[in-house]
């Protein structure tokens, strides 16, 4: 049976970039690896996709044809997707690699946070396993608000998809290594970060009310990874292992699953 | 000094409507209201703006002129009008009314989950006191997991922004009565809500730490409103002048603010 990996993340948060990353680690490693885009509005991909839903629904299209907006042609998109979701599922079915990779579109909001995304995920994943993975831009999150922010975000998601989830903080690369230890020092210790948090403005809640919400927020699994230097990328994979398989490399009895 | 109201809330929660709602509420009851309309990719709007970004950037242009799909085009827009930011507060504040009301993007993750869209709100309200109300979509909170998720988000958008906030959940007249009241009783008693979670899905809580969690989460006033039949403006007021003048009415040395 596949493993189906989720990536989640706001805009700009790298999904894109770790969906081709992870394939080619996972290909690097003799494991088959498919990616599903399920972006109908991307323009570019720095991956050659398995399966494409703008083969299926393209917002472009959708913007010309129906007389929409951006907006409305993003969220009208998702909409005629799920109305195309038995045709997807089954060219996804067709192929049999040991992990499906499923690229989100690149507004989560239009996904996440609206009914159909959640809809089309689970049509898709069926009874598999799965695990998602919750992008955090490692660049915004040296700002201590940006990240407490972006965890409440990835509980939301989490919340609900109800899915096994890990939070992963991309672009380690660009991040200076003083910055970086300090977001390291945020995660081990929850107080550090809800002293840094403040800030001028204004928080509805005290430092030991953000400590407690943290300890909550900072259950799932961590890792940080950079796609240019493929650093972190072990240890994602071994945090997926740990979700997907309780640790366990994958096994599979088929000898040469073929994609 | 004018109040500073921001809207906000994910696709399809109810901003816009929300936004020319309240300004009539506000006119009727003698109050100079005036409405900013930041989305450069709305379409139609309910209202006639006083202040419309459109006017600086456009995203449908945007899209046209650099050759950019919907995503794109929406990312590229809110940076463009930072670039516009002076203009914009100028003409901001060439009007003397006793509200502003915000009514933000479309899509939220575009604003508020990038740098530019806390830059911009803080450029246009400077040192003035400002609510932020979060909209949350009623139908979809009739799902115990999506107003778990729901308050996650706003929590989060609270995070970033750091301003007061107050969860508006909307479209209560579309909402069957016993589910309605199904939402306040998981208000009244977060605990009612940990239970009813209960659900097919995996979450990494307990119901006791999900408990704690929304201790945490309801600190913020709820508001539940109807644009259609209004119901709700009155407590929505109040709320608000509990945020921004300690409970007070609105009060002007100036005789009659001109917008």
């Amino acid at each position: 049976m596949p493993y189906y990996i989720v990536v989640l993340g706001t805009a700009g948060s790298g999904k894109t970039t770790l969906s081709g990353s992870l394939r080619e680690y996972l290909e690097d490693h003799s494991l088959d690896a498919a990616i599903v885009n399920l972006d109908p509005a991307v323009e570019k991909l720095p991956y050659d996709p398995d399966v494409d839903v703008r083969d299926y629904v393209d917002a472009r299209e959708v913007m010309e044809k129906y007389g929409l907006g951006p907006n409305g042609a993003l969220i009208a998109s998702m909409d005629m997707l799920a109305l195309k979701i038995n045709d997807l599922r089954e060219e996804i079915e067709g192929l049999r690699p040991n992990y499906f990779i499923i690229d989100t579109p690149g507004q989560m909001e239009v996904f996440a946070f609206r009914e159909t995304g959640p809809i089309i995920l689970n049509s898709i994943i069926g009874e598999n396993r799965r695990a998602s993975l919750f992008l955090i831009d490692g660049l915004q999150v040296v700002n201590p608000n940006n990240l407490l922010s972006s965890l409440l975000l990835s509980a939301s998601v989490h919340a609900r998809l109800a899915y096994p989830q890990i939070n992963v903080v991309t672009k380690t690369d660009l991040i200076p290594g003083d910055e970086l230890g300090k977001i390291d020092e945020y995660f081990e210790d929850p107080y550090s970060l809800a002293e840094a948090l403040n800030s001028p403005g204004y928080l509805i809640w005290s430092k030991d009310e953000i400590e407690l919400l943290l300890e909550k927020l900072m259950l799932f699994d961590v890792v940080k990874v950079s796609n240019v230097s493929g650093e972190g990328l072990d240890e994602l994979y071994a945090a997926l292992q740990r979700v997907l398989a309780g640790g366990e490399d994958y096994y599979t009895e088929e000898p040469n699953p073929v994609l």
